[in-house]
């Protein structure tokens, strides 16, 4: 352990609430702590395996191959927690997202559409023969899937695709086709070298009829040779902005055959004579989209509570300028422009946080109305998690950036974590549904909600619209964040209001319907998303409410200071639609940016001890700026020196004079064993290792040459099958 | 040449203006579009040498060394260029410029900082003697230099750095020392393993008195076997989120010696006896600083050019969904949100090119001024390049997101080059000033200048203060560009107004008016940013009415949209501003969106038109999204083929069927070229060359062999050195 650097041990000692109980409160009691905890300490407890050249210093191949050593390191410890019965398919979304994005699988993994989606797809839209069949298979990952929709030239509308499935019934079997390079499937992770299986989406072909898309569950390479099986044509896509280590993948058929009954038939059927069964409910497939947007919003918490950790630990260690002249140079996280770019990330992780379990919280009771058929609620629920996924991650991805670049240059390392996690958090405003198209699905429901507002009883997402209408504002309503939250209803059901005319009257001069939508979209957008920062700010606030019953004074009282700050900022963000359709004067304005400026100073001393109570160890920050020890600098000089181009020869030199200057700096013994754990990483690339660790080192180097490039990529035979057949 | 794709087609078709007129426009006359054409044939004359695995794949290292080589290539045609007299130090802006981020030089180079940095110093702050003794070696690169500032924990603040040059009469020598680890400088590019000489700033000591920061020229390699000198430590700062290709270094000393004649003595100097004789004007470096802003708006220029052609071009081609059922799937260009996130782009470009040049000829007049001695223009033409930089980076980083996210999942490919693009951009928000520091700077020249608003004369850039204190609306002013540039002006004089009532407040209940202004740090960066974007959108506005008088209607016709689009676009955008210190009404803020919507939609058939007319050559672009013909998909498929991973032998059965497909989509003559084009491409990487250059790949993959490691990085012998002696 080293020491921990002074200002940070100063802005702990000054924390005005106990760390530990915003820990348990965010984890959900003290049971779920113990067990995050535990995964935690399973899943490190192989860290030494994970360490070793930083993956930004590898080339393309090396990166998927380190990503299929530690994911298969990572996921056998998965497995023996699912024999010992420790997670299910449940609790996934803890074990795999806590994994994907940490120090363990860093950039992604080839393997987690695997449980994410492959799993789940069977689950969800296979009949009980083929759970049977394929489940305990992929359970224990004796087989390894990936899940194939989108197409090289077709993703939001999926009605489009074109990779086509025609069932013959001589040999009862589908033929699988990609008619087009355009019809190829492209981006499914996992697809490219590493899975055998995987399911297909393509349009159903019977008896000369095309009933649209459904899934199939496809074998894509030979489960002993790893082979691509005749008629498969597979590869990666390349290099990609961020999640290199997905190994994201390419496939088109060349009229490849498969069974009957390898489609999943839980819900449609196709019978032996090809005669087409119609599925019970076409929305049913909703409940799978809505879950991997749950499971979006989740990690986008994950995300943004790492870069705010990063960048504020970072803040209170940094020193930049003077803010009197003569005085030392002060913390960067004095700067109230830096407050204003950090601390509504600490807000918004909270408030997201809350509002995802709000979410899972109504996805599983209307799951359960769905398998009992009532599908009432269906709608709302959806419109509900396209607008939150779309908002959060977008939200995430500004916060992660402004944190990023609240880090001045060193957030530009890699070694920072924060390029890598941008790169995680942007990817997720496209995929799943792309955030803009989200937001009209959104904006379609809230109008024709809007549209029979005096017809219909209102689902409870939207029974503000009523409330909204009828709303009388008291003086000094912007004094309260209720009163603001009430503002911003009236703001979301203006704006939906003013599209609904706009539209009217684009249509009455003589616009069709579209057009006029098409016209009126960018508005409709904004409408979408002002509907939806009511529903994130007013679930927060709630349950801040809420739980001030059972927390102690000192934690409430930052909490509240916390929910205000997220409303007066975002009232303040969106101050142009207060104007426009509430009785905010300017004088409001003004006191709403006082008090936004005093609560930034009310939360500057708890800043620290707020991001500590995120609790994400260093080994899951993986970053020289946000180690709890605060050791920046020496952490930046120490990974500098890792980087390939450092080890020449010549480096030699330099090697002995940096430890020079480290035994200078560090006149304890602390300091001269930092000063050895250095000297293990630089001989580890050039001059070959001295800790004993000789053949573990030997065989990864190995691995790396030329020399031993196989037939088929020999990660496969050393570590997937092994592991796919309980070896590992 | 490959078949234009037919959308495309048809959107040239119809493209209402002359393109080739525009081109001429934005070079600055025909001449100047003949200059840059022949340099771009110059540097694209030796592209053969710069294919061949993409960089994406590489590793770090091999990264660098790519970079060294093509960099050597690249610059050595510079120097051709210098030699024959087609360049000179006046327009290395448009040399090294068009270089960087190009396909030639994608992701920076080691060599940029030498140009942009090392000459310029040694051009401003040496004396005639040290012009005289280092110039001429560094024009025709006989030394490659950097320029080393910021440590590792002192950026913003330059009077902070902790670096000591202590002058020792005795010997007639300055020492160099780091006393810590945070004085070591940090990020010089090129510094890592490629330059052997530097300029580096550090704090002057003689006769046991402090001076202050001065600049030094160091030699921190040796000319014949590249090894650091004794006393020097020196190495690269490892992996960043972009610009891997440029070296940036770390540089320690140790009681380093320089003679005296080493420190730049143009302005401060030092005597033999250790005398300190003073600058005659120490605002005089800030004509460097100005320099380099300026010369980072026009790089926004080029990258913002760049994304939105890439967008636009891909938005004509990609279709998805129907507009209406039944239909076709349209060009996703048709979408309003779609042109919502495009357009903006397209008229930035042309507004921060306008307003760059405009400060291109200001700062030429200034810099007259000053080495005349008159420094009277120089504060507001420092506020000037401070806002400007900070929101045309800011400005920049955004749309080029926003240009790469409305690609969808393609734009998150690095084969779209969108991600390369946004790493380099972005990087320019933290450099030469991080934005944030800098509008508080141009707050502060505000702040004064208005507390002096009656006493003094106002200077051009703030003229409009006294005419916006005396603003009477007239009816319909929203009308119109004019108008609206009014309303923002008064915008921004009031915010300014504002933040100064605010701090008085403060400090008249008892706040320091550091404390005082700091609490006030955010509203003053808002102020700062409306004021830059008056300035901006005036210098445009005002720019294109002057042009109208010599262009075609056509063309003007779609200039003016732009302006418009732009004005509105902001308008909209700062819309709590307008409605705080304007009367706007409700009802003009309706018919802005219309007028905003319909200039969508006037711009719509222009597009394609409008970013051709940026004239970026596919060599330039490198982008599988955006090259002129539109072969999206084939283009993305081939990028993916060059994949290492997809190169095991495995896929050999799979190129044989890619190449079918490509036969069937492409029965011409031209496809067959193609799929031949590929194969070479594919071979490369495992098989060997067919394709006659045996001896070239040979060595390139002997260059990548560990067996070469030597003990100074090979490229200095094979590429530097030679380079350097001039034999090259």
């Amino acid at each position: 352990m080293h020491k921990i650097n002074e200002d940070l041990q100063k802005e702990r000692d000054k924390c005005s609430f106990n760390i530990q109980d915003l820990i348990t409160l965010i984890d959900g009691g003290p049971e779920k702590t113990r067990e995050r905890k535990d995964r935690e300490n399973v899943m490190l407890s192989k860290r030494e395996v994970f360490d070793g050249v930083p993956e930004e210093y590898l080339s393309h191949k090396e990166r998927y191959e380190n990503a299929i050593r530690n994911s298969v390191v990572a996921f056998s410890l998965v497995r023996k927690m699912q024999e010992e019965g420790k997670t299910s398919i449940n609790n996934y979304r803890d074990v795999v997202g806590g994994l994907l994005g940490s120090s363990v699988l860093r950039d992604g993994s080839p393997l987690g559409l695997h449980y994410i989606m492959f799993m789940p797809a069977i689950l969800n839209q296979g009949n009980e023969e083929q759970q049977e069949k394929w489940l305990p298979r992929a359970w224990n990952c004796s087989i390894i899937g990936s899940y194939a929709q989108t197409e090289l030239g077709h993703g939001t509308f999926i009605r489009g695709l074109e990779t086509t499935a025609t069932y013959d019934a001589a040999t009862k079997q589908f033929v699988l086709h990609s008619p087009t390079l355009t019809a190829y499937k492209w981006w499914p992770g996992g697809l490219g070298q590493t899975a055998n299986y995987c399911i297909v989406v393509a349009q159903l072909y019977t008896k000369g009829q095309c009933h649209g898309i459904h899934s199939f569950i496809i074998q894509v390479r030979d489960e002993e040779t790893h082979m691509p099986l005749p008629g498969i044509k597979i590869g990666e896509i390349g290099a990609k902005l961020g999640l290199n280590a997905v190994n994201n993948g390419f496939l088109g058929f060349d009229n490849f055959r498969i069974p009957r009954t390898n489609m999943l038939m839980k819900h449609a059927q196709v019978l032996e004579d090809g005669t087409y069964v119609k599925s019970r409910h076409s929305k049913l497939n909703y409940g799978a989209m809505v879950f991997v947007r749950v499971v979006i919003v989740f990690d986008m918490v994950n995300y943004l509570s790492k870069a705010v950790t990063i960048a504020t630990r970072f803040s209170a260690v940094r020193r930049q300028c003077q803010l009197k002249a003569g005085e030392t140079e002060c913390q960067i996280l004095d700067y109230v422009t830096q407050q204003h770019k950090l601390f509504v990330s600490i807000a918004a992780a909270h408030a997201f946080r809350i509002t995802a379990n709000n979410l899972w919280l109504t996805f599983n009771e209307v799951n359960e109305q769905l398998s009992e058929g009532n599908l009432q609620r269906l709608p709302e629920l959806h419109a509900l998690a396209c607008c939150l996924k779309a908002v959060t991650t977008a939200d995430t991805a500004a916060c992660v950036e402004r944190c990023r670049l609240a880090c001045g240059g060193h957030g530009y390392m890699m070694s920072s974590s924060l390029p890598l996690t941008y790169g995680l958090v942007t990817a997720a405003c496209t995929y799943e549904g792309e955030n803009t198209v989200l937001l009209l699905q959104t904006a379609r429901f809230l109008v024709k909600t809007y549209q029979q507002l005096d017809s219909k009883a209102l689902t409870p997402t939207v029974a503000y619209f009523k409330s909204a209408a009828a709303e009388k504002f008291c003086d000094s309503w912007t004094n309260t964040t209720e009163g603001i939250i009430r503002g911003l209803q009236v703001v979301a059901m203006r704006k939906i209001a003013h599209c609904v005319i706009v539209m009217t009257n684009r249509v009455s001069k003589g616009m069709t319907f579209e057009d006029a939508w098409n016209m009126t979209s960018v508005q409709l957008v904004a409408a979408a998303e002002a509907h939806c920062r009511v529903i994130i700010m007013s679930t927060f606030l709630e349950e801040v409410k809420e739980m001030s019953r059972t927390i102690s004074p000192k934690l409430k009282e930052v909490l509240h200071q916390l929910a205000e700050l997220y409303c007066i900022y975002w009232a303040l963000e969106k101050l142009s639609d207060l104007l426009l359709y509430t009785p905010i004067s300017q004088k409001e304005v003004e006191s709403l940016r006082l008090w936004y400026e005093e609560t930034l100073t009310k939360l500057r001393p708890n800043a620290v001890g707020l991001v500590d109570a995120f609790d994400l160890r260093d080994e899951m920050l993986q970053s020289t700026l946000g180690s709890y020890d605060g050791r920046v600098y020496e952490r930046l000089m120490e990974e500098a020196m890792k980087s390939p181009l450092n080890a020449e020869p010549e480096v030699e030199s330099l090697r002995l004079w940096y430890e020079e200057t480290l035994t200078k700096l560090r006149p304890n013994a602390v300091g001269l064993v930092d000063a050895f754990d250095l000297r293990d990483e630089m001989l580890q690339s050039t001059l070959g290792s001295y800790d004993g660790r000789v053949y573990e080192r030997l065989m990864e180097e190995a691995m790396k040459s030329p020399l031993n490039a196989e037939p088929v990529n020999h990660t496969f035979h050393k570590y997937l099958k092994p592991f796919m057949q309980g070896k590992l």
